[in-house]
């Protein structure tokens, strides 16, 4: 404790905090890690400055740092242990957008949807759209390389980001890239950054490439009396042209939706599609025809195009809605598996059998374009027999997605809670190339242990 | 000379090579590095295994291995060294398409074209281009995150790259990534790999992303008689549309090309912009319409447009023909320096300052709306005192972009040429950074030393 003494000296009143209720509100991200540790003391620095002196200190003294976002994060990236120290960037949340260069300096504690938000004012758009868009940062964005909807067409999160200034694990911040379109100098330690989940650095600025706003397009949705028939339908699709969005929803996802919003969606179907496209003029319209034909050649049981956007607002608002709508039966253990397209449809049909044996309730809904899917794993927290049961699907469940050629995840991040089968996915000598690239970096391992590899 | 006996009884018959003069045609790559060296031997593998054999040998013998492609690069990143290995490529030529995935399974050795024309069979498109797309390896593309002209809009190698097969310094062979559109299980590994020139590995396949092919779109041509006035035009468009491609050439280019080509180029302008737009339908037409109304504004002395796409694609060739036109002149020296777009007038105005001073030619070509600039440093070989003076003008102007903010390759990497430069871009804790990555997956130094930063 003398060390923490040291520490809330030399930072401005009030940054660090050891209020034991302030601490308990900070020992788990939205993964709910059940191993959470309750750390020494949350650090919400304002400045690059001061991670720069928590990081000396935590160097100097071989403290562990867990940095930490918005705690939005759904895999324990930002699990509290014991001892160590939370690193919030929330309190930045600086932005300045430059809409010559077409883009913007962020603090990572701005939310997703705040950066949307300052840079539409200019006419822009930063695409990356987690379904956690108003309530995650971008700090954790860029620790997680975040996906979203919008990906199949626009990518993900490390598409997106030009610079960033990071402070090591011995204090000493770096800037890496910059405002520049192309910049092959040196090897690309800005992309190696993006997705290490706070293990090798810490993010106090990031510079993001952003786009003119996107055109609000055309929509179709679709339902299916089989599942493998709407997967079959969503390859036809990728195959051919580039949708801006291609979501899928399974039975259980459609009724949890629909006992919330009553739309009336059709609670005998096995699937639900809903896709857009964002081409201007003709070419959305015709891109959402050949989408809607190809569902009907599939044997969709029910096609609804339009072109109203606020109309296809609905039904993507319907999708985003689906994790809440689910998580009201129970508590949730949230996948986040992805597989090469062609499988899509075996994951989903060995998700379903996986939730049979083990008698559990398992919604699947899934950025299907890109074959990355968040099976739902439903239990009851009372009941420890189940929840040792969606504990059993949970593995399964990502040893399934291995087994297809695919990831245990997506664009969630491995945090804590995936990280038992990584090696599985892998293998041993690229987990060793991790582990390497953690050494060389954070020697003392204090950034983050125990996430990410 | 007893190590490289084993290793020609190692590898299968011919695929070590040691004939003096095909040695002498290895020495150097497409930037005539003046300091190559001869090699031991050049390498010619077919199989990854063969690729493993050779650096489990190097890594035995502690032998410098310099990574080739076609030798097309234009910073001296395959220049051999005495004493060392060329291990080329060249022979690694499979390629598999999946268009139910919209990917390939490339191996290194295959042209850039070679790549698009195969993918084009199933309707689909490989986009990076760099200029030399007939002559350039996929490889190579790799290894510097090769650019060219389509990148305004869609992006560099490294947005293309799902996957990687590598053989580290040591043999061993490693996948990274795969056919996954999203995939965030790890350290982003393979993007680490992608523009790492040759220095922590061996790219022995490459899985790519596809696009369906790219619709053949409206383009726009415009002549003025002030540089300042077409990058000011060119920042207009770029802050509020995606153009598929944004060219710049100067007034030598515009003479060269002429000269040759004797297409009716208005030899009096100071510089002249070439447009396109590969959007659909209405939305390409309107892109191009607006692209003319803003040269129009900018004091444009002509604008030309067409939705002839072979029209257009006359004007694409013209521009890519101006490194060769140029190169008629004498030798050239080759930049590739990048600046933020609103700096990108006072580069272009540096670099005639810096002409003037030196008392060279210097042509500028440019992808403009990436901000990324092709001055082409024109010297005659036989006079000793220019072609100094050419090498301090090659510097200057790394010295000034940089001094604008901007870096000194935008895509084709620091080889070994412009390595003096690097730490005046990226500073001392950034190739401190570098140098830890290096010794973490290369410690011994055997592949590519002195080369990528």
């Amino acid at each position: 404790m003398d060390a923490l003494a040291g520490l809330i000296a030399e930072l401005p009143d009030g940054m660090v905090l050891t209020d034991p209720d302030i601490l308990a509100s900070y020992r788990q991200d939205r993964a709910a890690d059940p191993a959470a540790g309750t750390p020494l003391a949350v650090v919400r620095p304002r400045r690059t400055e001061d991670v720069q002196q928590v990081l000396r200190w935590a160097a100097a003294h071989r403290i562990a740092v867990v940095p930490r976002g918005m705690g939005t994060g759904l895999s324990g990236g930002a699990t509290a242990l014991d001892g160590g120290i939370v690193l919030s960037t929330e309190k930045m949340r600086d932005i300045s957008v430059d809409p010559v260069t077409r883009t913007a300096v962020v603090q990572p504690g701005l939310l997703n949807a705040e950066v949307k938000k300052a840079v539409a004012e200019y006419g822009l758009w930063y695409p990356p759209d987690p379904s956690s868009f108003e309530i995650c940062s971008i700090g954790g964005n860029v620790a997680t390389n975040a996906g979203g909807l919008c990906c199949v067409k626009y990518g993900v999160t490390t598409d997106y980001v030009l610079g960033l200034q990071v402070v090591l694990a011995d204090g000493t911040a770096v800037r890496l890239g910059g405002p520049r379109l192309k910049d092959a100098a040196g090897l690309p330690l800005t992309k190696l950054f993006v997705g290490s989940e706070g293990t090798l650095g810490v993010v106090t600025e990031v510079t993001v490439k952003l786009l003119p706003a996107q055109h609000r397009g055309a929509t179709v949705v679709s339902t299916f009396d089989s599942v493998s028939a709407a997967c079959d339908a969503v390859v036809t699709i990728t195959g051919k042209i580039r949708p801006s969005m291609l979501e899928f929803m399974d039975s259980v996802a459609i009724n949890a939706v629909e006992d919330k919003l009553k739309m009336g969606l059709d609670r005998t179907a096995a699937a639900m599609l809903v896709a857009s496209s964002d081409d201007r003029g003709a070419a959305g319209t015709e891109d959402v025809e050949f989408m809607a034909a190809v569902f009907t050649e599939h044997g969709a049981t029910e096609v609804f195009s339009t072109s109203d956007p606020d109309e296809g607002e609905a039904f993507v608002a319907a999708r985003r809605f689906a994790i809440p709508a689910v998580e009201a039966k129970g508590s949730l253990l949230l996948e986040d598996v992805g597989v090469p397209l062609p499988a899509l449809a075996e994951l989903v049909s060995g998700v379903e059998k996986i939730a049979a044996d083990r008698d559990v309730v398992i919604s699947v809904i899934a950025h299907a374009g890109d074959g990355n899917t968040h099976p739902l794993i439903v239990f009851d927290p009372a009941d420890a027999a189940m929840e040792q049961r969606a504990q059993q699907a949970f593995g399964e469940i990502m040893d399934l997605a291995v087994g297809l050629g695919g990831t245990i995840t997506g664009e969630h991040g491995v945090g804590r809670l995936k990280r038992p089968w990584l090696a599985g996915q892998l293998g041993p000598e690229v987990m060793e190339l991790n582990r390497r690239i953690k050494a060389a970096l954070d020697p003392d391992g204090i950034l983050n242990p125990g996430a990410g590899f």
